[in-house]
């Protein structure tokens, strides 16, 4: 090993990963154990290797055009769920995380892990709807891999996506634009994906109409950037929820986020669900919504060409930058009172996408 | 589902496809079998979505540059072995896809599969592997991401590396370029990676001084090319082997292929274990060798280049291509006979990369 890694002989398990000398289901929920994971074991392990912060997609300057560059593995459960199976989220993912910096999507790479036992009549069913998919997002499936692993060693099928795309000449997005002042948009109802995911868990199950949100997003960005505003910033709150984008953001930019929960757009069927199962519905999983920090000047018609967009539809302002509490998003309640809007610590929903 | 993928109703596990409604492990061995699950299985559910024939590295324009974009994903067990581990096997294994079309790679994306349980410290051994791997060949790891899976739907560490390159000007690399005349050219000893796996798997362990081959081949790829040869077609001979890798050409190309089994270079440790364990050598998977396609008139000078390189030294001329015989390659024997050199069915080595 070179001395720019880890040296593994003094290396230990640093306290910030939660004392616990192995990975338990937390590490992959996008929240706090996942960021932990990130700094303190996987960036000190590539040390100079690494380039940037290894955020969702990556910006490459390349013959005169910027480059976008992501991957994303997905392991769902069950393979097939309400609204959509592992097949298109295995593209839309990949392509939300592109159009995230502004990127229309290229090409996608597809690689798979199969079962051995698995029928191949399920994995055409997820490979035919990953196709699909990819005609409706206009992206072209380039290059793939395929690997078999012992049965119990795997769990039918997981997919890796990874995308490349041209990023749009008006486009500088990324989380440390976010300044006081910013309006916070979302793109339409929340914690649709997650209740989607969970209502047809083994075990689990509850009647619900809800179906997966999972939907391509950039022509929804394209349609935002066309009104000529400057986009600050774009994410897409999938695992973690809202709640734990915006506190990336917030992190990232050194601002504060203060939000109204009386304007978020949150299905009544979500909300009985998450009540249900005491979760919080800004921790749920979406995989067809973005939230945007936008300048106030720009707030009214971003808004609009949402609103006039079938993806955005439901649009609506949940709330602002602010100079205060600088890396804390904090919420107005329904009640009127203030809350600590918090980047979950584990997991709260595993394997939803 | 749209018209251009499988109709799910009429779809029945198609003939070629051995008559396994399930997947098996041979499926994942890049032989006969893998090919049939690509061609009957991942194209049609693809459908139009699907570009060019999934080949290991996809070229694509962009901006007057020509890209290589590929992907490969890593189960190898166990995850680290005589010569390597998982990490660096997912950097060169990508790397190399990207060099076999002539590119210099400029970045890598890294997504990890974690098994509840996984020992932190093993995934860090692994991702500094990967780093210094990483560093080593000149790639930057630009993008990742990171899920967990519940215990036993796992085996430890899974890693997908995806990457992008540039493609020399002065290459036009593909399988389809083989013609008869050219000069076969294997870059060093075969059959290496396979048997260091192999030497340390549960239940099979034997002494051998055997390490593995892994290492990235773009610079003595860019050695070649320096020469001013017509470089026809390179590969790197991975999952099964050289067997599989010339049959591949000679049916993309629809050229015969006679090599001289004399003239292989196979170590003696090599060749005493696969006779132990009953294996072909041009089966065995390596992961720091290449397979070139070169005119006669070019081949004495580009075995030099290769001989003067470190990756190189070993290099040797196997046979060439022929009028006869199209998509087929066979082999004299030591003994003056002659073989038929199959495409490998199924799995000879489970999980060897």
């Amino acid at each position: 090993m070179s001395d720019v890694s880890i040296d593994l002989q003094s290396w230990v398990c640093p306290a910030p990963l939660r004392d616990a000398p192995n990975i338990v289901m937390g590490h992959g929920g996008g929240g706090a154990m996942s960021a932990e994971l990130i700094e303190h074991l996987f960036l000190p392990a590539y040390g100079t290797a690494a380039d940037a912060g290894l955020g969702d997609a990556a910006v490459i300057g390349l013959g005169g055009v910027r480059l976008a560059f992501s991957t994303d593995t997905f392991v769902v459960r069950p393979l097939v769920f309400p609204g959509g199976t592992i097949g298109d989220l295995a593209v839309n993912g990949t392509v939300n995380d592109l159009a995230m910096v502004g990127a229309q999507p290229l090409a996608l790479s597809t690689a798979f892990i199969l079962e051995e036992g698995t029928a191949l009549q399920d994995i055409a069913h997820v490979a035919s709807a990953l196709g699909t998919a990819a005609l409706a997002a206009g992206v072209r499936l380039v290059t793939g891999d395929t690997k078999v692993v012992d049965a119990g060693h795997g769990d039918g099928v997981f997919i890796n996506t990874a995308g490349i795309g041209v990023i749009d000449d008006r486009a500088d997005i990324r989380p440390q634009r976010a300044v006081p002042g910013d309006v916070v948009i979302v793109s339409g109802d929340i914690g649709v994906h997650g209740v989607a995911v969970l209502s047809c868990r083994e075990g689990l199950e509850f009647a619900t109409t809800i179906a997966s949100d999972t939907a391509p997003l950039h022509g929804l960005v394209s349609a935002m950037l066309d009104t000529g505003a400057d986009l600050h910033v774009l994410r897409d709150p999938t695992r973690g929820g809202v709640a734990a984008t915006l506190n990336e953001i917030a992190t990232a930019a050194g601002v504060g986020v203060a939000l109204d929960e009386r304007h978020f757009p949150i299905p009544g069927e979500v909300r009985d669900a998450c009540g249900l199962l005491g979760l919080d519905p800004l921790q749920v999983a979406n995989e067809g919504k973005l939230l945007a920090f936008v300048r106030p000047a720009d707030a009214d018609r971003v808004l609009a060409a949402m609103r006039a967009h079938p993806l955005g539809a439901h649009a609506a302002v949940i709330g602002h930058c602010v100079p205060d509490h600088p890396g804390m998003v904090v919420a107005r309640t329904a009640l009127g009172g203030t809350r600590v809007v918090d980047l979950p610590i584990g997991e709260q929903l595993p394997r939803i996408c």
